[in-house]
């Protein structure tokens, strides 16, 4: 267990830290309250400390109390485990073989342990949930973080082009495999963009815009892509030990059960919420897209309307300011509407009542994706479907937008749409794409990674000078008055720590998800976009692990055998790519964007028809690449081929010993009727039933059988004609 | 093992009939084979009896020497099963205890003893191989009929509606997994079509053809039922304690290995063909599907363009009689051509070098079944989509083929197309419709069942006057000259068996999805096609169990967890329905067959849209369909999850006994400090190894950290305000 020892040496041996926050309680019911928690925790065999932490908190430090204990606990999970089907081979019944045999990770052990504290009593734990029932005032249970192993971290991933195998083992080990997943797709995806920015450089360079031959290479890229990341998730699960760990659920503790029932065949009692009910409230989703679509679709349409009247039919004074107002309604009005309507999905999501916490992650996910998917492709549907297209048609009923601009119009003229000769602008569409490939990605680079930052430096400031203050007026003492001095420095860090944001991986994944969909869908539009991205990715990997690092508690390790729903957003992503591509080729290439810019003659037939036949070119491929890489060996299939051979092999000795796999010595029968011709005589007598007995005593051995067989062959050849004997 | 033991008996316990045919061996050389064949089957364990059979054959009767041997044979073969999954629970090792706790079927019996037969040696088998390599005398393996269960079963099912799963299970018993997936599946399509022959009727009362929302219900319920079935499939599965023998593969014995290479995880030496080059082998498909497209394609358009000038341009004498000529050369030429390609198909099969029998017969069937598109649909394609809406462009040309009609012409006009106003005939595509689903099935189920009942009289006849008369003139004498009389009966019968075909399921499979695939693409253009295929299939269950019986040798009984690859073809021919069936609407329904009969005016992108928006309305119905269907508990799926559930509550109880699972008594921390705090502290100066051990001793018990942490809590509400202390 070494690799654990160092991380926990440093953090005082502490397995997790659990915050308890009792600013809204009153004082008696939250001191029971607290009672409570540590009798649940010292019952599953924690030991605790308790310290004071900030802004009316506690801090409760725990280990497990004994090795042994732990052990125990470890080798149940295994036997679990195996028991699923996630190790070929059952553990060492003897704990500590098992252990030496199959070493503990730093993760492995978290896990373990936050196991033990959450997990519902039935299940032998703790049974502690953060902010939810009874343990409401459980504000967070987070482990501290190795600062040692961050620097050094950093420091390596810092100077490094390309991420390990390795190095996504150290990660495994560290923070588990569900963070792990996602450095090693977005890895991958790093590693597959090269040959698409290489690619589309070229493409850039010598084919232009809108080249069907990009298009179809960038599709073929796609579906290799993911194809190739399902067999490497699929790899990376058997090395790091997971693969099948998906189907080990966990019940969501916010689950209601609206009838219990005897399962008629295990005989459990289990708690049943009827799937019919669920799809009557899943189907709730409906009005929720329509809803989503007509909310989120609305603001994109109206600012881009605006946008257009501005930059292309107004012409009066403040024109180069005006054009930014819808940029900034955009900015403002958007993350509103989609923080409501992601409190609409949740609470949505809560209502389908989910029964794992896996189904409810993966529901959640969808909604998600689809809001997603409306505020990041919308404005260039739109773009590339309304306005290029039928841009001269709407232009002139985009006068409506007369008062954004009133105010500082001079004259009505300004203000009115030439009746005619109006001419959409061709070139919005690319500059549309680049502001979303390159402009939004790094506007999003900073506000996630550099913001935060500033942001909690100067929250630590402004905290630190209330509290000098509020010392100088008497009021509530500073947590860190009573710290003994040799602990004084670990818990300041502990109240640090405490302080930050916990951190969900699936907004990173998302990030990455939503990336891959601009390329999927418009990278024809400018072949430069995967070097964009290149480039982003390059940082986005390095900025995560900084963030991990610095900006967010160090998180809970998940085991995890893929990245889950996301994986089907790819595959969609995909599809659709094979659609919107061949479209916009088809739209836009022939003609290009010749001098007069409009796409003079798009035939409906020969759009769709372009459209019929890439999607299901798109199909073929994908079968084909299935089958191809199914057909590719890897390291990962070798080692599961190996684990389970060695288990069959072990088992079939174990069954048959050596000897029932030999062969029976020849001609045994043989034997038996020379040398107990009576006594066989004898037991036909006894035991005979009928006419069969008679039938198979006719030929006493094989030799005879073959001597018969010899004969009537050399009777039956039908070159020599004989007499009937 | 009472099943087995009356079939058996009547067959005088013979297990396997194995016929040796020497005509064209020299005698020495044979008679050296056939003591091989002897010592071969004696090695293994089985017990023989050689009686002459018909035209210089042999009839070897093997059954298993011992119960001893036969259950190891079992009980090996149950324990690769448990190791592959197909088994929840370890066979018992008693031997004894596992056969009465699982009893044998006949079924189980046969295939070991198969098994034990025809396995290589390598894994203890005797290693024959029919009409392959060494043994190519060995002509065929089979098991006997066992007449008073097959009387017993042809008279059960003449008098029965329906086919319950209880039948099945006889079926499977008997006949093995295979043969009843077979029935299984016909079963399911017999019910589900009760659904579409009652709407389709309706349709056809109320809605006349080419009905959009006959088309929509269709679709809905081919999709449906392609995905109950796959749940079906996997019900079955678990109830015949079959589901995954799939991964069991065996090996060819036909496969050629390029090279030998140590394994490198397991270290066995494997024989190894390299995918790449099967994959450059498989290339080989794309000119063969294409050749046997233009082949097919070719004879069946010319002869669709002689019968369109002979019906429809033609004018002479003789008319009447000339029209069949088309059909006659159709019957005559397209088995011809089949048979060819087949043949192609199957040696380009060979050539592809597969490795196991599930991959060779996944491979063929996919050939197979392209032949079979092209034979079955391709005239109904023609008609609906050149012929129909190109007709009038067509026709003209199709002078040349005058010279089918020239010699009865009487003149140049009756032999020319009239200059204007030809019109093609509306009524073809239904009549093509109604001949394909309904005399052709009638047709073919004489030719399946009645005609080989009728040769197989005549040619037993004629065997009897025959060997009658070369009895008379001396030649060789007939088999049965030298039976004794109490053997005589029983031998003529199994000398019958011998000459009878084996039984091949998948070509009454390849049936059954062949019409389904009119069904799905076609049924729209004429609604009473299911009200005909449920009538046919009726008669098609019961007479594939009549001729199961009667026509065919006892088929030997396999294993299988599926219908196999004809699955991807169902679900592929549903897909294709989307499109085909979503044209025909669009391309018939707005005009109809109208008066003039032209569909005059289809718009191209028009009938593009119909078909994308149908194709992905079929898409996103199947995925919910299977969605909805997963959520379905079923008693496949019950009986699976209370195997594992009893398994697994084994393994937790094995493996941690009861009191394991218990919590541990709370405060067992505090009890150890109370006691012996001495002992404590000289253990603390023992292992002191940092300032950890400091932090963790400020506290002694979950109770004190308690109170300290209700004295924290009590200085820290903010609700008072206090001076610092």
């Amino acid at each position: 267990m070494s690799p654990a020892t160092n991380a926990l040496h440093a953090n005082f041996d502490v397995d997790y830290v659990i915050t308890y926050r009792f600013h809204d309680t009153p004082k008696a019911e939250a001191a029971t309250d607290f009672q409570n928690l540590m009798q649940a925790l010292a019952r599953v065999g924690l030991a605790i400390e308790v310290r004071n932490g900030e802004n009316c908190s506690l801090l409760v430090f725990v280990k497990v109390v004994s090795d042994e204990r732990l052990n125990n606990a470890i080798y149940r999970s295994r036997v679990k485990d195996w028991l699923h089907g996630v190790r070929a081979a059952q553990p060492d019944r003897e704990t500590q073989n098992s252990l030496t045999s199959q070493p503990l990770t730093e993760a492995e052990r978290y896990c373990t342990v936050h196991h033990m504290i959450t997990s519902p009593r039935e299940e032998g734990g703790a049974g502690i949930t953060v902010k939810y029932g009874r343990w409401k005032n459980v504000e967070s249970i987070f482990p501290l973080h190795d600062h040692a192993f961050n620097n050094e971290w950093m420091k390596k991933w810092a100077t490094m082009t390309f991420i390990k195998v390795e190095d996504l083992d150290d990660i495994r080990n560290r923070f588990g495999e569900k963070i792990a997943y996602y450095f090693a797709f977005t890895q991958s995806y790093f590693a597959f963009l090269l040959f698409p920015a290489a690619f589309g450089f070229s493409s850039w360079v010598l084919l232009g815009h809108f080249s069907g031959v990009y298009a179809v290479v960038n599709g073929l890229w796609a579906v290799t892509f993911v194809e190739y990341w399902k067999r490497q998730e699929v790899d990376l699960g058997v090395r790091w030990g997971v693969k099948g760990v998906g189907a080990i659920q966990e019940k969501r503790r916010e689950f209601q059960h609206e009838k219990e029932v005897k399962d008629p065949v295990t005989g459990e009692t289990v708690q049943v919420f009827p799937a019919t009910k669920r799809l009557g409230r899943q189907l709730l989703q409906l009005p929720f897209a329509i809803l989503a679509s007509l909310a989120l679709g609305t603001i994109i349409a109206t600012c881009f309307g605006i946008e257009i009247f501005l930059s292309e039919v107004y012409n009066g004074p403040f024109k180069s300011y005006l054009v930014f107002l819808p940029t900034i309604l955009l900015t403002g009005l958007v993350p509103t509407i989609t923080t409501i309507l992601t409190g609409i999905a949740t609470r949505l999501n809560n209502y389908e009542n989910w029964e794992t916490t896996e189904a409810y992650d993966s529901a959640m996910t969808q909604k998600i994706f689809i809001l997603n998917f409306i505020t990041s492709y919308l404005p260039i549907f739109l773009t590339a479907f309304v306005y290029l297209p039928f841009g001269s048609l709407i232009v002139p009923y985009l006068d409506i937008f007369q008062l954004t601009a009133r105010p500082f119009a001079e004259n009505e003229k300004q203000l009115t749409t030439p009746q005619a000769g109006f001419v959409v602008n061709p070139s919005r569409l690319r500059k549309q794409v680049i502001y979303f490939t390159v402009t939004a990605q790094i506007v999003n680079f900073v506000m996630e990674t550099a913001l935060p930052y500033v942001q909690r430096r100067v929250f630590r400031k402004y905290k630190e000078i209330k509290t000098e203050r509020a010392a100088k007026k008497g009021a509530t003492p500073n947590a860190a008055a009573n710290d003994v001095p040799e602990e004084a420095e670990f818990l300041a860090r502990v109240r640090n720590e405490a302080e930050l944001p916990v951190y969900d991986v699936s907004t990173d994944l998302r990030e990455m998800v939503v990336q891959f969909g601009y390329l999927s869908l418009f990278s024809v539009v400018w072949p430069l976009t995967p070097i964009s991205f290149l480039v982003n990715d390059w940082f986005e990997l390095r900025s995560d692990a900084f963030k991990i690092c610095l900006e967010m508690q160090r998180p809970t390790p998940y085991r995890a055998d893929s990245i889950g729903p996301w994986l089907d957003s790819l595959g969609f992503l995909t599809w659709m790519g094979s659609i919107i591509s061949a479209a916009l080729v088809y739209m836009f290439s022939n003609d290009g964007l010749g001098p007069d810019g409009t796409p003079a003659d798009i035939k409906g037939w020969a759009l769709l028809l372009t459209i019929f036949f890439s999607e299901h070119i798109y199909l073929a491929v994908r079968l084909g690449v299935r089958l191809a890489i199914s057909k590719i060996d890897s390291p990962g299939m070798q080692k599961e081929r190996a684990e389970r051979f060695m288990v069959r092999k072990r088992y079939f000795e174990e069954s048959f010993g050596e000897d029932a796999m030999e062969l029976p010595p020849p001609m045994d029968r043989e034997k038996i009727t020379r040398v107990t011709l009576e006594e066989e005589a004898r037991q036909s007598s006894l035991k005979s039933t009928g006419p069969s007995d008679g039938f198979w005593l006719r030929q006493r051995s094989w030799e005879e059988s073959a001597k018969i067989g010899a004969g009537l062959i050399e009777k039956m050849t039908p070159t020599e004609t004989k007499k009937q004997q």
